[in-house]
């Protein structure tokens, strides 16, 4: 490459997040960094956009030299704004994080983190969404430095095909055995609303749960991998096609 | 069935959306029917759930006997609350919609309504989201009735394999040609922000863009179902894997 890598970064944690710095410091060491990040905290936002409110992008020195901008929308707008009103070329790789808290299995799903990923993916540009598999806000990410640069760069030398991005999580342990490519597992949460009462006597819920795994004895999955201590690589898609069960669905609709 | 099924109603719209109230009527002539809908419009909310403030159940009865709570979460939240504080048996099927709007193609990562759906599914009770192809609030919806019974009652009577939902648009035409089972179309949003200045000189920005069918020769997709007249009905999965690519990643990661 005659010019150095474009590397859009984002994140759900908002743009004082550590995880975000970490990700900054190890991508502005592979190519030039845009950071376009929430101005607070988005986490569990799915692919929330924001269509009825609009949207600010404000200027932030937080990273020095390094073009970053505060916006005030969801992690899916920050990349759509981004990718229209920030970067002046089309950026080789877009990745996001890195979040306090796992996005594996169905974590995915809610996970802000990886909704600015499948954004930038749709969009047609390289993605890949981050997660240490750690909540507390001073979690120890040195760990994760050295398999976040490596998986950005292989994916900058040999990009995925159209329609498929990187869901990585990293085991909150410092011992890490490695890197396993797998499937995302089949889990649940079972729901368990915490009921109070307020101080006028009306009733209220705090979302709590268990989270279940359905597949614990399976080693292909990316809970087995964080489980074992291994950083799990989950090619993911944006095509929710369920291909098999399209035959049996016609058969049932024609009947 | 001994018990008349019993299914659970959400959406995207609120609880006060037209699309609902025909969801509620067509529903209550095949089952016993519980409501719990955002208690406002939560339209591209995609998969946000809430987890930093409490949230409220609040009885209504806009369904007059029917069992009907409004919800201040999101449409997802709803149906984690619907199925652990409000159903007292596992419903048979839940159904989210008939949303203003299409959900076909990559509007399903953004859709509201397919997420309510999608929690269901990911809880294993049977799920559809509906959508009418019509953003007007006086859309006409009387099209849609005689689909909207016949599809949830085919799949009340033929339940799907866990991991799968249907996500089903309809015409805005009220000459539909009939079903068609299809895949979810590749399209995007070119996005093209509108600038614009407040009274006070700051630079804020309106989401815009235009909808992009990747795949417009072909004809086994939802958007060209919807464009020729046919309900589309998508099996829909939450499992991202991309199992296509796990081999070339596998390699790629090892070199």
């Amino acid at each position: 490459m005659s010019q150095k890598p474009l590397i859009l970064i984002s994140n759900d944690d908002g743009i004082t997040a550590p995880g975000l710095r970490v990700l900054v410091e190890e991508m502005s060491a592979i190519g030039e960094v845009i950071v376009v990040a929430p101005d607070k905290p988005q986490s569990a936002m799915g692919h929330a956009i924001t269509v009825t409110v609009p949207l600010r992008l404000t200027p932030n020195k937080i990273f020095g030299d390094i073009k970053a901008f505060e916006c005030s929308g969801t992690p899916a707008d920050c990349v759509k704004l981004a990718l229209d009103k920030v970067c002046d070329r089309r950026p080789d790789i877009m990745v996001s994080g890195i979040n306090h808290g796992p996005n594996y299995s169905i974590n995915v799903i809610y996970s802000g983190t990886m909704s600015a990923a499948v954004e930038a993916a749709v969009d047609g540009v390289q993605a890949i969404g981050f997660s240490l598999c750690d909540y507390s806000n001073d979690a120890d990410f040195s760990h994760c430095r050295k398999y976040v640069r490596q998986i950005a760069s292989k994916i900058l030398e040999h990009p995925l095909p159209y329609g498929t991005l990187l869901n990585v999580n990293m085991p909150k342990s410092d011992t890490i055995k490695g890197v396993r490519v797998c499937r995302q597992a089949s889990a649940k949460y079972a729901e368990n609303f915490d009921e109070r009462q307020d101080p006028s006597g009306r009733t209220y819920y705090w979302m709590t749960g268990k989270f279940i795994n359905l597949e614990a004895d399976d080693n292909d999955t990316d809970l087995w991998a964080i489980d074992n201590g291994y950083v799990s690589v989950v090619p993911t898609k944006f095509d929710l096609t369920s291909n098999g069960v399209i035959q049996h669905l016609k058969q049932l609709m024609h009947e």
